[in-house]
């Protein structure tokens, strides 16, 4: 097993911060066209099986990473190639932005910019790769995705995508035009070129978030870096910051520019430490400075939650669980002590105009989401739907890309109800779902509560999946949570695209179940999705290194193992050992059972 | 918290036995016209909520347990008041019984009958409870089930239950009948009265399974009561033995002796290691005496692959994974080498006429389940399901109970079809699956690849979920994986339940929710699935015992708890705090909102 290597950094004074490093087990990161992938090379002459690789240089043993530097700037190259952007000075760093109050200093390490200015589209430019897709422009985000997206497939498998429109093989044009009807998104804020480009649709393969950050009760910079590495390695497609404590825009700038995957936010969780937490006091202004400050750092995607309507509020009075939305509780005491109509949505189109300077997508908040099954599919819920389809029209016309965000907690039976209402209100924008929970009664395992609703809704079309995990309603996520969220989660995007039909999907369970049957141990493991844990938990009952290459199963032992058996059959069926033809097989077995029909198959219908 | 107190026996002279005891934290015992429940009280003037309790008198602090002696054998009045069955000396124990060789000693400790005989019928006699209820006869059993059938319930929720039956309230009446159409069973041998009579059947509520057993490999007897007992605790309905190693009758007269639920067997794995593992030495004449041997023992359910059809067994050759269940592996090689039909399909007269002695169940096996994702709904499997169908016809001509097995490895999109062709080719006979595992990839995590496919087939009418642990596919289950797969099938079977609208299934979750909306937290904790996880997942972040009174969560402190504004945007609309019903809250909110309307609401309008 290979020994990660751990990248130490000394942000935080008290406790010296370590990143994972290094590939997992069995594992190899190649890159081709400059696009990694997680290679598993196997035995018996088995082809290498070709994975999705979230994880970034971290994985790659051959790359430098210095968390004091950041990641390498590897799309700046390209932003700048295009001939529409152009550094500015920006904006002024406030002590505000860090939750500081007045006199109070930095306390935690700073990102060193190294001068480093951002940038933005110069006067009259749209800089979104959706703008450039309605252009007819190929971007070299697109061409990179393209390869990202097509794995070793060959063939569509068989499936059922619910209308959705999966292409045998996904060509830079494809992608081109998926983005360009607004049925795809690739977060990539100019400002963080650091990203491995990722695409964000119904027609791709299911993608999962991973939410951390830390709040005012717990955890430091140093954990959320450690965390948002961790959560790549084990398959997180983006990131989201929902930091609500102090030192906001420090932790973001250390996760920004070390994360090369998409960084999302909620920006009203920082404009709401910038007035002492006082959700009446939030005004349009300060709202709009936090999102050039984001704007500026680099974050991919905000959650905004503009469709938390005053008229919808009443809708939630009679709930069993209220609004259960951070945001979109803030938003409705904006609301209703101002009586006022929400600013996000009255001052929308000017949050576009600013968008579309950075490529910042949008990912329009359900703040009216259902935290109960008793709540599911309710009124409240649905208006907002309602008014997020409009918001998604208005950012369209602007050329901003928008995902749209949904529940939450729904029962089975409600489940497909939602990604209806989502595609028709939403013209097929990406759907961003939050599980949903299929149950309120098991706090402690709400990964596995909600695991089971992603899945169902990845395969009826969500386009990514945001994790929850065991801690979900009792605290803050720590370093296992991340991972058992992350894993759970790339189980349902994977089952969800094994269903969809998905053509990359099934070379995965073929070959595993391949190694299975063949009793090949080391090429499970390898080929798991956690290799760590698969290995440690036959080592647990037969740790002898011997036993990797047994021809039985831990389980049974050798007597009863059905593999074993079952292999023993086809022998007997070929009544010799060496090697007949599948179909040659078949024939042969046919033909001794018509012997057997033909000499007195029929013992018990005559007894009956 | 309440401790558990711990029932020690010295059943292995190596290691003491221990099992848990005492109530789940914030759980009460209580008993309903003796039947028993689960009880959790909670503050703030709401009702208690009174959950199914499986666990039997292990969570009863007043009960007197004593392994020694096995649990009160509650139900032989009942059985016996029936008039219908005799004792008699039962069969002669034999060593190869315990699968030792010639010679060999028994090693380990032997449960003390104390002279008890067996029960059978009476000649000419049916005992079992199919007979009864076409004889228009509601048993004891019948109608203990229908008082714990219905739980708290008023009236039927919301859901789709796909054609299912679910009534309103749960009658005696209605037991019986669903018993008399095949649409429903209550294992329970007469030689096993120490247990809870329960049912499984589509229109009642989704039960669990949870697989233990001992193997060559590993593993003790003290162990398996251990697990047996833990399992039960967290919400196995019945436990299967699945024991493949020595001391088989030993550690299966233990377990029934002890089990308060089903056990059901798999009696091939015993009739083999009397021929001392050759598949090809298994004759009817062993089989048959093994099936004597646990009928006499009090099995309630034995799993019987009689489908695997010799005919069938070519429709496997061109799998990726052949055969994988170890009953259909060791019958296909029985065929194949006999060449001759399964011994069990062509004498399944003659174990139907022994099980109505008992009132043995079948559990109709499927021995060609899929075990990847690429063999799922094949021929394979189809043509042995109908052969089960037929098979379910000749037992129902017996009055002898059947459930029909199922799969296995699905991916979603071919889920339905399995329950659906189910329903159609075994006429209702309850449908007891294992998952299915909706993916290959994840070994080590297959309680959720598998719990996503359980609660969908759950939801479509599946009657039993048969679990399976974080070790599948790697090594046997210990204590904590026996727990995480009872808790990841018990969340899949609720989350059945609730989508299938069963009335009682929501009272639960909307009094989880109300607590979480109230901040009752000791009420969330004592109404969790498992509520030690639950508290201990929440004393990680907020240790402090003030910490359980507060009112905010511990994910996002004070400032940005969605609960807590949520509450105050109530109070706001409210314009005070006393207290208003919902309707005036509504009233109050949509009055505000109308207000806002008229004077200007429409901002965003005149800037679009």
């Amino acid at each position: 097993m290979n020994k990660p290597i751990i990248n130490s950094v000394g942000l935080n004074p008290q406790t010296i911060t370590s990143v994972t490093r290094g590939p997992l087990p069995g594992s190899k990161k190649i890159y081709v066209d400059g696009v990694p992938f997680r290679e598993v090379a196997l035995s018996g002459g088995e082809p290498s099986v070709r994975l999705y690789d979230t994880s970034g240089p971290y994985t790659d043993e051959s790359a430098k990473v210095d968390i004091e530097k950041g990641l390498a700037a590897r799309r700046r190259d390209w932003i700048v190639a295009r001939g529409d952007v152009e550094e500015y000075e920006g904006r002024t760093r406030k002590p505000e932005d860090d939750g500081l109050r007045r006199g109070e200093l930095l306390s935690v390490p700073q990102f060193d910019r190294a001068g480093l200015k951002p940038l933005r589209a110069k006067a009259g430019k749209n800089v979104t790769q959706l703008h450039y897709a309605r252009q007819g422009i190929v971007t070299e985000e697109m061409k990179f995705i393209a390869v990202r997206e097509n794995l070793g497939r060959s063939a569509l498998a068989d499936g059922n995508s619910f209308g959705a429109n999966i292409p045998e093989r996904i060509t830079p044009e494809f992608v081109r035009d998926e983005i360009a009807r607004g049925r795809a998104i690739i977060p990539a804020n100019i400002n963080h070129p650091e990203t491995e480009p990722m695409i964000i649709g119904r027609n791709f393969l299911t993608k999962v978030n991973a939410n951390i950050g830390n709040s005012i009760v717990t955890s430091s910079v140093a954990e959320e870096i450690d965390k948002m590495v961790w959560s790549t390695r084990w398959g997180a497609d983006t990131v989201m910051d929902l930091s609500t404590g102090r030192h906001i825009h420090t932790i973001r700038e250390w996760l920004v520019r070390n994360s090369s995957v998409p960084i999302g936010t909620v920006p009203i969780y920082q404009a709401l430490e910038k007035v002492g937490g006082i959700a009446e006091e939030l005004t349009w202004e300060i709202y709009r400075d936090t999102l050039v400050e984001q704007c500026e750092q680099g974050v991919d995607y905000f959650t905004v939650h503009a469709g938390v309507r005053l008229a919808h509020i009443p809708l939630s009075a009679n709930r069993v669980t209220g609004i259960v939305s951070r945001g979109g509780s803030i938003l409705a005491k904006w609301c209703l002590s101002h009586h006022k109509e929400n600013f996000l949505y009255t001052h929308f189109e000017e949050i576009c105009e600013l968008l579309k300077q950075y490529d910042v997508s949008f990912s329009l908040g359900d703040g009216l989401r259902p935290g109960s099954i008793a709540d599911a599919n309710d009124a409240a819920q649905f208006a907002e739907l309602e008014t997020l389809g409009e918001l998604n029209k208005i950012a369209q016309k602007h050329d901003v890309q928008v995902m749209i965000e949904g529940p939450g907690h729904v029962p089975m039976h409600k489940i497909k109800e939602n990604m209806d209402r989502q595609l028709a209100a939403c013209d097929e924008a990406p759907f961003y779902t939050l599980g949903p929970l299929t149950t309120d009664v098991a706090p402690g395992y709400d990964h596995i509560t909600s695991a089971i609703g992603a899945a169902m809704i990845g395969w009826f079309g969500t386009a990514m999946l945001c994790y929850v995990t065991p801690k979900e309603h009792l605290g803050l996520p720590d370093r296992d949570d991340v991972k058992a969220g992350v894993i759970a989660y790339r189980i349902a995007a994977h089952a969800a695209d094994l269903a969809k039909g998905h053509p990359a999907a099934r070379i995965w369970d073929d070959a595993m179940s391949k190694a299975r049957f063949e009793f090949r141990w080391r090429d499970q493991f390898a080929l798991a999705m956690d290799p760590e844990t698969a290995q440690a938990y036959h080592d647990e009952t037969l740790p002898a290194d011997g036993a990797k290459v047994a021809h039985f199963c831990s389980m049974c032992g050798p007597k009863f193992c059905s593999m074993k058996i079952s292999q023993e059959v086809r022998d007997a069926a070929k009544g010799r050992n060496d090697t007949l033809s599948t179909a040659e097989i078949r024939a042969a077995m046919a033909k001794k059972a018509e012997e057997f029909k033909q000499g007195g198959g029929e013992i018990y219908v005559s007894k009956s």
